[in-house]
């Protein structure tokens, strides 16, 4: 859908890092006035809502540098240049819990923040987990603790703000509606 | 918590921008060595869930230029510098939709994406709207256009993609967890 839309007039690319871009497109608006859109690229993420034999959820607990504390969330990490989002979400599974799936089901996928970032994120489910002996170990610079839950403890995580992310409330209303039924 | 944390060793602002600041922060890891972490600062932002006396749903479709479409989402806005998120919730309701509410309910709040960004979203929910005579108007660059819909409706737009963000598809899940009771 094209509805509003806005075209580019001038497009600046501020910066290149490694997980982020950042640009500002002077654009043409419906009523033919002009603004600035700055654009946050990202190449995509994957998130697996990953279930053990004994109905606990696998989450990780890692330090997030833009919050400065550490929060409880679900496994994800970024899509790799051109990566099939189910492979990096069956890498990403193993390289944060060192648990592989047998299946994994695609749940639903969405925008972080439209507003400002293109960033894409895929959801994914399995309760078919099996520990792997040598499990590949993820980027250097990522430090996390595996931590399994019941779905009762992980709603009482969400009061306390310790899960406290998009995707990981996402999944745990999830499984709350599913077990609903 | 503060698990892992990463100490700020040197800390660069790229780029200060309307919406978004964008800063590079080289940190001390838990092993003693250095990465680098890209930061986008936002101000926050409110959601809000808004149900007609008919049980519509109450969304607005603009063009978001970071995903060059447009999309269906629930009315939001980002805080203005100091503003009280529930005020920024009233006020963004009326903007967009031209609906008051009379009472608004908080549901939630969580980060958007924790892994580059600070922005902390807050979704709160009312059946209790009321159309306002002459209502305040929003950004002057920002063109919606309000559409209501059931929830098997939203459900289907979900389905098709024309929802597709992070805050409208959890009030789309948690409206039908809502109703499962």
């Amino acid at each position: 859908m094209k509805k509003f839309e806005e075209k580019t007039i001038k497009s600046e690319r501020i910066y290149n890092g490694k997980i982020v871009q950042l640009q500002v497109d002077e654009v043409k608006l419906p009523d033919g006035k002009t603004s600035k859109r700055e654009i946050i690229k990202h190449p995509g993420a994957v998130a697996v809502i990953a279930l053990t034999p004994e109905r606990k959820i696998v989450f990780v607990e890692q330090y997030r540098k833009p919050l400065e504390k550490s929060i409880i969330e679900i496994p994800a990490g970024k899509l790799d240049p051109g990566e099939n989002p189910l492979a990096a979400a069956l890498r990403e599974l193993e390289e944060e819990t060192g648990y592989t799936a047998n299946s994994l089901s695609f749940v639903t996928s969405f925008y972080s923040s439209p507003g400002f970032a293109d960033e894409l994120l895929h959801i994914y489910i399995t309760d078919d987990l099996r520990k792997v002996e040598n499990p590949k170990s993820g980027d250097e610079d990522e430090f996390v603790e595996i931590i399994e839950l019941t779905l009762d403890e992980a709603k009482q995580y969400v009061e306390e703000e310790r899960i406290h992310d998009a995707k990981t409330a996402y999944a745990v209303l999830y499984l709350h509606a599913l077990e609903g039924r």
